[in-house]
């Protein structure tokens, strides 16, 4: 096997983040599923953007962010996400691209827009997010770039993107042929609703081996599992995945890997000024160490220092020097 | 004459701000005016864009910026300006409105589309703004509301929109409603490169006595009055316009008024972040001070406050309660 082209590839929603800052009492109001993701059909995003304060707009979407962490990091990294072409599609592309990772797919014509997420942060940190999928939901199996699939040290899988059929099959696809070339398959659960609808699925690609890494965090672990009890979830899990990474917010995390199991507390953050994207940093320190053969421990250590980072400011974007920070940490 | 139903009404450009870190390399390497501000036609923009990092996009636009700190300040306004039908002018249209002033201009169809300023920001916080006016540059004076013009206190003006001839035109015909409705008129010379082109045009007005309220910067003084030494240039306007306020970046900023002159320092802050909007909210926090009818000394610390707050973050819009740092401030 060669050495491959890029450490990652993923496949995710090609989303533009929409976020406001916003009172305890607003969420109430809106009723809206506090810390967690929702989604929206285009008037529905339409009517809770009036509700929105003034917001800032910001590139997003699970496994890209993960990537943008990957690449501060020094890592090769590949996207494949279906935008649409128009200004918001433009904004993802080159936010993208700008941050040194490759991105092809051709942005799609006509109706829908490209995908939004409204995202509401309240005053203690935690994000509430409102996401319209529009193109993103379309990117068809036709649009993977199988070569690049092939060229991929990890293919990284979001869970979200499981819920509409076109990139559901696309998914399905990648896996195959990231398995026939040697791969490794990453995948993260990303959210309980996700594996309400879709658990069979995952289970399924579990049970036939087809998951190298899986991330969870532990309300995701309790739904995929149906254990209650955060042990006895990871011994269900562990023994059916080579690599099991489950986050626990601000009580750190854990990884069982064969035999091995280690743990990291969650590194101090001076404040918590907005949690979007821990969960998607996490995983890009943790795949960072991974594709250089690091240790468990160097794995989750790298993924608690990127979660840190991007918890301590706007945004799922990263804005340190990440590779500083790990090295600040690891010595 | 009628208590009127809003404290400023503003015409200025309708802009969404895409802001991206940059070292001090990136400058000299694409030969960009360092903290000024330049046009860009739109392939100018769209090769710019592509040497640009990873940004943001928050909604920008001097005097815009200026009523965001003015409603977040308490005061009652409007804005008149020109989007475009397209995603950044719903982004823009939100984001006013959000912050609680009346926008009514209706969006303009076809291209060009909505106005972005490209935004780069170096280490020392300085901005360097290269903007593609698109729609701003297209608003007819038919798309005033002279009715609302008649009806605030202050029409606040930004020099920025002198240069393109249609809404030129818009803000001659404002300051004639403004005038015979017996309301005060506020410019913002914005620039000293609209000072190159328009001088002219803006001596002719401050000469006819048509500006109530001047504000400038040091640099713009200079060019405005052909004197580089500080105090002749105060000495050449002071008593020309009713209320002059010049800023002074660090060095804060003098307001003369008749036969008072006041000085106050700039507020300190822990670190200056982005320099962008410092003017504009220089301007927000004067004119909040004066719709109220407080002295000049206040609303000149009114100012400072305002243009600490916004420099102490990304982004021109105010993040942080103005009042509440008001109030501390003067007690």
């Amino acid at each position: 096997m060669t050495e491959p082209r890029y450490d990652v590839i993923a496949i995710g929603n090609a989303i533009v983040d929409v976020m406001a800052p916003c009172e305890e009492s607003l969420i109430e109001e809106l009723q809206l599923a506090k810390g967690g993701m929702s989604l929206l059909d285009a008037d529905g995003a339409r009517d809770l953007y009036k509700a929105m304060g003034p917001a800032k707009e910001i590139s997003g979407g699970s496994a890209a962010n993960t990537l943008a962490g990957l690449a501060n990091l020094g890592a090769q990294c590949a996207f494949i996400g279906q935008v649409a072409k128009d200004q918001l599609g433009d904004v993802f592309t080159h936010d993208i691209r700008a941050a040194g990772i490759d991105f092809d797919t051709p942005a799609r014509g006509g109706e829908p827009s490209t995908a939004r997420c409204l995202i509401f942060v309240t005053p203690d940190g935690e994000r509430t997010m409102n996401t319209f999928l529009g193109a993103s939901q379309f990117l068809p199996p036709a649009a993977l770039s199988e070569d690049a699939i092939r060229d991929a040290a990890v293919l990284y899988l979001e869970g979200y993107l499981w819920d509409p059929e076109e990139p559901r099959s696309a998914m399905r696809r990648a896996i195959e042929v990231a398995r026939s070339a040697g791969r490794k398959v990453a995948f993260t659960a990303s959210e309980s609703f996700v594996i309400d609808r879709h658990g069979d699925d995952f289970r399924a690609m579990i049970d036939e081996g087809l998951i190298d890494i899986l991330f969870v965090n532990h309300l995701e672990l309790a739904t995929l599992t149906g254990e209650d009890d955060f042990e006895a979830g990871v011994d269900a899990l562990k023994d059916k995945v080579p690599t099991l990474v489950v986050t626990r917010s601000s009580d750190g995390a854990i990884a069982v890997s064969g035999a091995e199991r280690v743990e990291v507390p969650a590194e101090p953050v001076d404040a918590v000024v907005d949690t979007t994207g821990a969960g998607d940093l996490f995983a890009a320190g943790f795949l960072s160490g991974h594709v250089k053969g690091e240790s468990l421990q160097n794995c989750l250590t790298r993924g608690a220092v990127c979660a840190a980072e991007i918890i301590s400011h706007y945004g799922a974007r990263p804005e340190a020097d990440l590779q500083a920070l790990v090295a600040k940490r690891l010595g």
